[in-house]
Formats: structure tokens, C-alpha cells, sequence
């Protein structure tokens, strides 16, 4: 890439920073459009749209007092609000703004200065060297032997260490949050409910029968109850097929919804309960009860059958957060969808080359020059070409990568899994290692595209491939930053998508009152930072002029992140900080990573003795990830028998708890097999934290 | 390897043989090597050394009697007598025996007529030809792009699906009989007992309190007592050095015991207590007992704390089985010697490639003699030459091979276990991989031997390697089934090292009563048994003359091992069939390799079609391997609440059980801190299965 090319895209992405900013500085104090940018305070009654107001000049003025309306609130007030979750996921980008703020101050007056002082490049003619420039800042400027590299060296070992120093205290502290949390909450149904599958059911017998004796027998002393899952009969969903096709041929304008048709596979009988009619069939699989939290886990961790594939215990996700298609799969079948999901992620992972390929083929002007004679013509100009190296590679990779993440998560609810927040963690896991091999390793070794599989197979080579195309990529990567970092995350804020919604279906919508709040989508975002990480850990000391634009981007980020989680998004779901342990395995294959490509340089650079003094830090790195895995994971896992022990003597005292305790089976019924739509009462521990007055700041 | 040089080897071994067992068929007839021959029979009281008895001429006559004695014993009466791990072992053998009849039938009588109607060979000049003669049996003898190398595919993929299915049902069945096992035996203090370790200390206080504290809060009903284990101080232990150097200088003649010196630190008050002076101190360690079976597996199971590096807890092993050494480790300091142990071993391992070359060198004369020049001479000789080539390298091998189990057992000892049977069991996996690397892939890779570990990190080329190297090697293993098969065996059956232990003392000692009844060295046998499985998987369809030399070995080893199960060891633990999984696992590698190897063949051979009908059969192999780790491996790592509640049921009704409960945390004291030696109680179970006359038959 040109360096004019890079400018334009910093100029472009600017300009567009700056648009949405002022665009949603003066769209969100338009109640019109509290439906796109304040949701989550409309659902809640805090802004109301149809409230007639009297007209201010100042509601057509950009400001800036959104910002400190987001800025303003406590990570208390952010969990009380918003759970666990979300504050975990701003830890994420407050943990790497401290990181690079570190690791940018090394590599700003430390390493940018030793590397302009090297002269590798004068070799170099002229104009190559006004097309680089970006390079003389970087480490490939170097002297090839200069003992200025030990303090390269230096500075990757500084950064290792202080990272680990603050993974090991983000752990910690996140892990000490988890449990608080978990003390602090409210009986909720799941802390007492374990989801048992694959239950064995002797002939003449029920999965009921089976359930109920199988506890009383066993946990004799802690079994509450249960309720059967049950799904739609196959006979009943063909006929019910057929009757929609039917419908649907000769009543097509009044097409009648899903729900409804779901609900009239089922009778009322006179007393109002649903009568079990041929609509449903029970599946082996049950939601069991327990009187105290501490006899749900021990149904969870231990062994119930003399069969591990029978009698398989989950715990139980919260109430609103159960996925129910996957509750009538059997052992074998769950296990078989998780092998054909994980080929098929590999299958689109290798498909997914293609558009790197073309992006790639446009920061090499000359190659495209080469392929296509005819637009030689056109490329010659500069804006052109500028806007083609710089600005349009990167925006047709994040046009191909917004698609990922949704697909992802398709592919991760046909996974097995019973709950959407484990779906929306896998999801985020293929999403993180699908961006990290497809941006980062495609784009850095495209060179040798075709065979980048082979590469992989190379072990021994793949530091010096590294060392020789990482650092050339640097400009790039920039390019990146500012288009899928700032931008991205502007467009974020403005609501692209919902905004041109709105605009649309509003000449056809009546004002009505039914808004949907939606909820932050985390395996799209939180990848998205990590991979941000990545790039940081990796360029910091090869190429450190990335480290202010990540600053910026991370900044944005956080004020952007927390708005958004206040105003827009709700929670639909409560992991407990889940998340966190993802986060911390990346960051460590990031400083791994960043590790391995030191390990090349220093070899490329000739510098034996700073290649072997290397070689511990991948070592110690994932030493200390292995004690991390001990220290902190099972915590993540399970609650521990203390903390159990003591929520369950808290709640003796309780005058609520037997009437709780009656509801906690209730709370499980699948909603597209009771008469009435299921309203979820989850929120319930969450107060409204702003004042109406803020939302029309 | 020449021909007469493998004839030459299986005539010294076979001669061995017979002189082994001749020799063996005499001397267990005479009372003074009953010691030797049948320790068990006489430490139980069976039989006896000093019996005066009549002199029988049929007592220096040679017979096979034995034979009959070892056969008898149906596998229920082996389970009483010599526990579940026995069984498992036996297993092994007749598992590998139904396999390699099968594999065998199919190797001689299909594969071997089609390899032999090949020509690939007869390029080859006719010296080459009358030393390489095995090779015509072999499938080096197949045309290349014959279709009658799809017989050989057939065959493989014939025994994969055989293998996979004797392997599920054996798993099976040794669950089954895991299971039953455990529900037919007595209450033992090992059923009732965990192991905490890291218990937190708050000042002030000891762990005896801290322990009390915790369960009385958090395990309230389930709760016995405990037993705080304690080591020698370390003040004490210097004083205790220095007094036996000094003693040592001046009475070098009446040495005394280790066992006095630790009994030495001890004061026994009046009442016949023993008083804790300042020879022991605290461990933050402690047996923890419960009242039942079942709420002694709830403690195992559960995370206890919040910091999961605390208050950690393990299965309680046997009493007689603890291995004390290693309490007073810290969760560090374990996790840092495990880690040190791994590095230990594949030092371990790179050091050990220098006999292996030295072997190498010896089957390629023609290389030896480039080297060693002046050696020409002798090495014309055709009876030296064929003892070098056949049986020497093989002799070589084995010396070396036998110093390796007792170093696996010293480093699993430091990697942190507390009971002998897991590091029994770990030592035996270490010894499995160190065979497998050392003596298969070190001697078919031996070509490029320096370059061995470079050639591992090239992934695309092991199948062609192997597919080149693995059928020249052939006869080099043929040799060595022989050798490290037929002889070792029988060497076993005459107990080489105890008879000649037994002369040498003879004149020397009184014959005194004190009888070592040895344990079953599983960590030494069960690799062996596993290696060449592993041998005739990969050699079955390439060179199939090796089964029937296989078949002899596993007949020899039934029947021998059989005999010193019940004559000479005694079990000193049982791990309740533990070891099967170390099987399964090894098989299926096994298999897997053996498909890999199959895979290059069919490449190097120009099919391509049955190079990719090859490729599904390692990714069937491991996903049944994958089932098998869910079906069945739970089994092995805990026993299930229905089981568990069900033995405490039972229990209910002893009316021995108030004692019992009494003695449990009795059982766990270190012997080398207690005044009186411990003495194990632990073969009560276990009644004597051959009557006075069968010993002597």
C-alpha cells in the first residue's frame, strides 16, 4: 500500500467519524427516533415517543452531552443496570487501553527513535522510499546485527510480563466479581434446576415415571420436581405443514403468524391447564428441580449412571435464555452435529479466502495493473488509485466480514447447544479464530496464498515467514484500524441498519407502541476487540505508529460501547463473566504470537543470541496460562461448595422461598407449547439507572 | 538383517526357551526355591520351606504340570485371588490373541499367496535376493498399481472394523466388571476417605481446626473426621543426619535400620500414646472421612472453595497403597515437578537413541564395516557375522530396554502422586511412548537418525517415510519378538535376577521365615504386551509372517503370566481395572498408525484410488475412539451416584459398620511416624484359591 493510499483511508474514515457523530448528537434527541437510539429507555417507559413537546432550536444543535452521560455512571451502576456481562466486556477495552497505553509509550519514544536511527533501508532507491515511508519507523529499518535489537527485545519481554501481570489481576478481579454477583442475586430458577437428557425409559413406563423415580431414589433428600420437554409430534407438524401450505395458497393476504398456528395444536380444556392432546410428544429429557442450590450441583457434577451417555446432567440456563429445538436430540446426534458444524466452520474458513484474495490483489496496484490491462487507463489517477489502495480493500473485508459472525452463530445453534448464551460463546470463539486466520494470517502470507495450508504444515518455517511479511503488512493493518476500528464503531453508535429501518417503515407504521429491544451482540464485538489486541501485540514493536490509532479506536470504543449498552441494548441473558476466560486464552495466543514473530525477526535480523534468549517467553507464557487455568477457570465452571453452602443458608431466612421454590419448575415450559406467550420477568433485579431528564440531554 | 541371521536368532531364542522351562519344571519342585518359584504360596502358609520331606526321583524330572495349574483357574477365581488389575492384564493378552488369530488368518492365508504372486522383486539381483528372501511374503513383492493391493486394503479396513469392535465390548465388559467389582466389596477406608491437600491456614489457628471448621460448616451431615498428616520436622531430620553420621563413623558394624532411626524420634508417654515432639510437624494436608460412600464422592467431586488451588481433593487411595513422600508438597510445587518430570523424560528419551543407533549399526554390517575396518576380517566369518546381525542387536535392545521401567517409576515418583498405583500407572504410560518412539520409530527412521526429531515436524512426509522404512524393517522385528517375546517371557518364568539372588545368599543366610512376595510389575509388562500389538497391527498386512510368531508369545505369555500371578506376586494395590483405558488408548493409536502407514503404501505403490479410500479410516478410527472416551471413560474416573447410593444402602444393614466407621481414618497413618509398623490388613478379601498339593504338583 501507497502511503497516500493510507492517508485517504485516515481522511475518509475520518470525515465519516465525524458525520455520525454529529448525525447522532442531533438524531437522538428526536423523539422520532427514540425507537433507534434509546430503545432500552423507551421499553422501560423512561422516554416516551408520542409525548407531545414543545419544539427547542437546541434539539437540531450537535452536542456533546451524551458523552458524559456515558461516561459518567460507575462499573457498580454499569453492573447493576446492565450485568455482568456487559462490564466484562468493557473490561475487555479499558484492559487494552491500559496495555497499549504501556506498550505504546515503549514503543513511541523508545523504539521509534532506535529504529530511525538504523539506515537497512537507504538500499533502498528514492522512490520506493517515499512510497514506505511508514517503514523507516519500523523495525525493518533496523541494521541487520545492530545491538539495538536487545532493546527490541527488551521491550517484548517488558510487555510480556506487564501483561501477564494484568491478566493474572483482570482474572481476579473477575473471577471475585462472578462469585459477588452470584451472592448477591436473588433465587432465580436455574440456581435450583439441572436440565438431565437422555434418560432411559423402561417399556410401559413414562420419561415422568423414570424421572421421579430415578431422584426420589437417589437424591431422596433434595428432589423437588420436574417437568418433561416436549416437542411438536411429527404427525401433527406434517399436518400442520400441509394446513399452512393451504392457507397460504388461498389466503395470502391474511397471513397468519407462527405463534399462532404453534398455539392451535392445543386444546384448553375447562379449567384453563393445556390438555396434552396429539400436538406434543414428550422427549427424554427433563427439567429437574432441587430444593437447595447445593443439591442441584451435586445432580450436575457427579456421575448418575452406571451409562455416562445416559442420564446426562446441564445446568439449567435462566428461563428466557433456553433455546428448545435442540432438547430432542439424543447423545449420538448432538455429538454428530458438533463434528459436522466444526467441518463446516472449516469449509467457510477456506471459502472465505477468496474475498481476502481480492482485497489483497487491490493493495497491489501493480498486480491489478497486470490482470486487468485495460483499467491501466483509470488507475494512473491518483485519487483513484489512492482510494483503491487505501480506502476500498478494507472496506470490501469488512462488507465480507459482517456477514460471519451471523452465520456463525446459525452454525453454532446447530451445535447441540440448549441455551443461546453458550450458542452466542461458541459462536464468539469460531468468530475470534475465523478473523484471526482470515484477516490476519490470509493478509499477512498471501503472498504464497494458494499454499497457505501447506505453510501450516511447515512448522519450522513459519517464524521467518512471519518476521518477512508481518512487518510488511504494517500499513495495512493501519488502514484496518481506522476503517473496521473507528468507523466500524461510529456506524455503531448512528445505528446504520435500524436508522434506514426506521425511515422506511415509518410512512407505513402506525406510531405504534411495541418497540423491540435488542440485545448486545457479543459474539460480534468482542472478537472484534480482540482482534484489535492482536494487531497491537504484534505491531507494537514492529511497527509501534499503529499504537495511537488503536488508542483512538479503543476510546471510541469504550465511550461508544458504554452509550450503546445503556440506551440501546438490554440484556437477555446472564453469563456471569463467561466471556472473561475466552478472552484470556486469546490474549495469550496474542502475546504467543507476538513472541513467535520475534523469535523470526531476531533470526532474520542476525542476531543469534537474541533468538535463544527468546525462546523462554513462549515457555513462561504459557506456563503461567496453564496457572491460570487452574487458579481461575473452575470458577467459571461451577460455584463452589462454600459459596453454595452459604446462599442456601441465606435463603432459610427467606419468607419468599416456598412460594419460589413452587414457581422454579414452572418457569420451564417451552413458549411454543403454552396457550399464552411466555412473558419474561428478568429483569426484575435491574432498577432504571437514568434520569429521564439525561435521555433528552 | 540377512536371512540366516534371523534363523540363527530364533534358534538361540527358541533353544532358551526350552532350557528355561526344562529348568523351571524342575526347580519349583524343590522346597529351597519355593522363595523363588512360589513366595505367594509361601508367605500365605501353603507351603513350606522348611518341611521335611521324602525324596522323590519325579522331583528332578521335568514336567509340564504347571502348565495344567496355571490353565485351571476360571477368570472369577483369578478376581478373587488376585484383584480386578490382574484380570485387566490377562485381558490384554487374550484380547491381543483373538485379534492377532484373526489378522493372522487373513495375513497368511489371503495376503500372503497374493504377495508372493507378484514380480516387484525379481529386478532385484539374486544375492540380494537369497538375503532378502522374507521379502517375497512381504507387500514389497505387490507390482506397483496392482489391483490386487485393494485385497490388502480390504484386509485393513476388515481388521479395523474387527479390532473396533473387540475393543468396544472388551471396554465393556472390564466397566461391567469395574462396576460389580466395587459393588461386591467389603466398606474399606478408601471408600469413605478423600485427600485434601492446600488447606488454608488462618494465623492462629492449625490445619487440624481449619479442616474441622470447614466440613462441620460445609459438609455437615456427611462428616466423620480426619487425620492431619504430618512429616518429619525439619530440624529434626538434620539432628537425625548428623547422629547417623556419627554413628555411622564409629560403629560401621552394627548398622542399624532406617526403620529404628525414624522410630527413634519418638517418645511414647505412659499411657502408650505417642507424643508429638518436634520429630514431626503439620502438614497442610488431610485425610477427610465421611459417613458414607456417597457423601465422600460429593466432597470429591464439588469445587470446596472459591480459590480452586485451595482446599484441593483427590480420591484417598489404599492405606497400604499412600505414597507419603509427597504430602508436604505445595499445589506449586506438584505442578513445577510434573513439569520438570516431562522434561526429564524426553531428555530421557533423546539420550536412549544412542544404543538404538549402536543396534542399527549392527543389522548393517556392510556399515559397520566402513567404520571398523581391522573388523573385516572377523565379521567374514559366517556364524559371527549372523550372531551380530540376528541375536546381538536384539540382546543390546533388551539390556537397554530393561533399565527404562524402573527410571519411568523414579520420575513419575517426583511428579507429585500420592499413591503408588498412579505412579505405577503413569510410569506405564511414559514406558508405552518411550517404547513406541524408541524402539519402532528410531529403528524404521533410522536412515535419517539424526535427522529424526527435524523428520516429525514434517507432517506431509511420515506416511511416505514410513511406508519405505516400515517393511524393511521386518525381520529386525521378527528378531525381536523373538528376542524381547519368547525369551524375555520365559526369563520371567524362571525369575532370572531372584534365582541367582537366592544362590549367591544361600551360604550366607539362615533359613530364616521372612518371605518378599513381590507385586506385579504392571508398568514393565503391560507396555511390553502393548508393543507388540502395536508390532503386529503394523506388520499384519505387510509382512504377515510375523503373526504367527506373535500367536507363540501371547500363548507363552497366557499361560506364564498366569502361572506367576498365582504363584509368586501378590497385588499390593487395586485400581479396579484402571489401566484398561491405557489400553484402549494404545490400540487405537495402534490401529490409527497402522492405517497411516497403510495410507503411504498405497501412495508409494501408485493407487491413488486406495490412498483416498484409506483416508477415512483414521477419522472413523478416532471418532469411535472419541465415543468410547464418553461411554465408558467416566466409569473409570468415578463411580455413580446409583452405584454409590446403592452400596450405602446395603451398608446400612451391617451391623459391623459403627467399627468400621471407627477405623477408617485409623487406617491412614504414615508408617514412618507411628511407633508400631504398620501392617497391612488389606488381603482379607481375598481367600486362597490353590490347595497344598497343586503347589508341589
Amino acid at each position: 500500500m501507497i502511503l497516500s493510499g493510507l492517508l485517504t483511508s485516515v481522511a475518509i474514515n475520518f470525515a465519516l467519524c465525524v458525520i455520525f457523530f454529529t448525525l447522532y448528537s442531533i438524531l437522538r434527541k428526536q423523539p422520532s427516533f427514540y425507537k433507534v437510539y434509546a430503545p432500552r429507555m423507551l421499553a422501560e417507559g423512561i422516554a416516551s415517543v408520542r409525548r407531545p413537546r414543545q419544539f427547542h432550536l437546541s434539539r437540531l444543535l450537535p452536542n456533546a452531552g451524551w458523552i458524559k452521560n456515558a461516561w459518567h455512571p460507575t462499573e457498580e451502576q454499569l453492573l447493576s443496570y446492565s450485568g455482568l456481562d456487559a462490564v466484562v466486556f468493557m473490561r475487555i477495552i479499558t484492559f487494552s487501553f491500559k496495555v497499549f497505553t504501556i506498550a505504546g509509550f515503549v514503543g513511541i519514544f523508545i523504539l521509534i527513535p532506535v529504529n530511525c536511527s538504523g539506515n537497512q533501508l537507504q538500499d533502498v532507491d528514492f522512490i520506493n522510499l517515499t512510497n514506505n515511508t511508514l517503514d523507516v519507523f519500523s523495525i525493518s529499518n533496523v541494521n541487520n546485527g545492530s545491538t539495538s535489537l536487545w532493546i527490541h527485545l527488551g521491550a517484548v519481554y517488558f510487555v510480556t510480563i506487564i501483561v501477564c501481570c494484568l491478566l493474572f489481576s483482570e482474572y481476579k478481579y473477575i473471577s471475585t466479581k462472578r462469585i459477588d454477583y452470584f451472592c448477591s442475586s436473588k433465587p432465580q430458577p436455574e440456581q435450583f434446576t439441572i436440565l438431565v437428557s437422555n434418560i432411559p425409559v423402561s417399556k410401559g413406563s413414562n420419561v415422568g415415571n423414570s424421572v421421579e423415580n430415578f431422584f426420589t431414589e437417589n437424591h431422596a433428600d433434595t428432589y423437588l420436581s420436574h417437568v418433561v420437554v416436549h416437542r411438536k409430534s411429527k404427525v401433527w407438524t406434517v399436518a400442520h405443514a400441509l394446513k399452512k401450505l393451504y392457507k397460504k395458497i388461498f389466503k395470502i393476504k391474511k397471513a397468519p403468524t407462527q405463534q399462532q398456528f404453534t398455539r392451535d395444536g392445543f386444546l384448553v380444556d375447562s379449567n384453563g391447564k393445556v390438555k396434552k392432546d396429539k400436538s406434543r410428544e414428550e422427549v427424554r429429557a427433563a427439567f429437574v428441580s432441587f430444593k437447595s442450590r447445593y443439591g442441584a450441583a451435586i445432580a450436575l457434577h457427579m456421575l448418575q449412571s452406571n451409562n455416562p451417555t445416559q442420564w446426562r446432567t446441564e445446568q439449567a440456563p435462566e428461563p428466557q435464555d433456553v433455546y428448545w429445538p435442540f432438547f430432542s436430540s439424543t447423545f449420538m446426534r448432538r455429538w454428530i452435529s458438533r463434528l459436522v458444524v466444526i467441518v463446516s466452520c472449516v469449509i467457510l474458513t477456506v471459502l472465505f479466502l477468496i474475498p481476502v484474495f481480492i482485497v489483497q490483489g487491490l493493495t497491489n496496484l501493480a498486480q491489478l495493473e497486470t490482470y486487468f490491462p485495460a483499467l491501466k487507463g483509470i488507475l494512473t489517477m491518483s485519487i483513484v488509485s489512492q482510494v483503491i489502495t487505501g480506502y476500498l480493500p478494507n472496506l470490501i473485508l469488512q462488507m465480507s466480514l459482517k456477514i460471519v459472525p451471523p452465520i456463525m452463530k446459525i452454525l453454532s445453534s446447530q451445535q447441540g447447544y440448549i441455551c443461546n448464551s453458550d450458542i452466542e460463546r461458541s459462536a464468539c470463539h469460531k468468530v475470534i479464530w475465523f478473523t484471526v486466520w482470515n484477516v490476519f494470517f490470509a493478509n499477512v502470507l498471501s503472498a504464497s496464498a494458494v499454499n497457505l495450508v501447506f505453510i501450516i504444515l511447515e512448522f519450522k518455517e513459519i517464524p521467518d515467514k512471519l518476521a518477512i511479511s508481518v512487518p510488511a503488512q504494517a500499513s495495512f493493518f493501519i488502514a484496518y484500524v481506522v476503517t473496521l476500528g473507528w468507523t466500524s464503531t461510529s456506524s455503531e453508535l448512528f445505528r446504520v441498519i435500524p436508522f434506514i429501518g426506521t425511515l422506511i417503515s415509518k410512512p407505513f407504521s402506525r406510531n405504534s407502541d411495541n418497540v423491540t429491544v435488542p440485545s448486545f451482540p457479543y459474539h460480534k464485538d468482542i472478537p472484534k476487540v480482540l482482534f484489535f489486541g492482536l494487531l497491537g501485540f504484534t505491531y507494537f514493536f514492529l511497527a509501534p505508529l499503529i499504537i495511537p490509532f488503536l488508542l483512538v479506536y479503543f476510546s471510541l470504543a469504550y465511550i461508544i460501547y458504554r452509550n450503546q449498552l445503556l440506551y440501546v441494548y438490554a440484556p437477555k441473558y446472564e453469563s456471569g463473566g463467561k466471556f472473561w476466560p475466552v478472552v484470556h486464552d486469546s490474549t495469550i495466543f496474542s502475546l504467543v504470537l507476538m513472541q513467535f514473530i520475534a523469535f523470526g525477526i531476531f533470526k532474520m535480523k542476525k542476531l543469534p543470541y537474541a533468538t535463544s534468549v527468546t525462546f523462554p517467553l513462549p515457555v513462561i507464557t504459557l506456563l503461567f496460562n496453564e496457572y491460570c487455568r487452574k487458579r481461575f477457570l473452575p470458577i467459571f465452571m461451577a460455584y463452589s461448595t462454600e459459596t453454595l453452602r452459604k446462599k442456601d443458608r441465606e435463603d432459610q431466612t427467606l419468607p419468599e422461598m416456598p412460594r419460589l421454590l413452587r414457581q422454579v419448575s414452572e418457569a420451564y415450559q417451552d413458549p411454543a407449547l403454552v396457550p399464552l406467550s411466555y412473558s419474561s420477568s428478568h429483569n426484575s433485579l435491574r432498577e432504571p439507572l437514568i434520569p429521564v431528564a439525561e435521555v433528552r440531554g
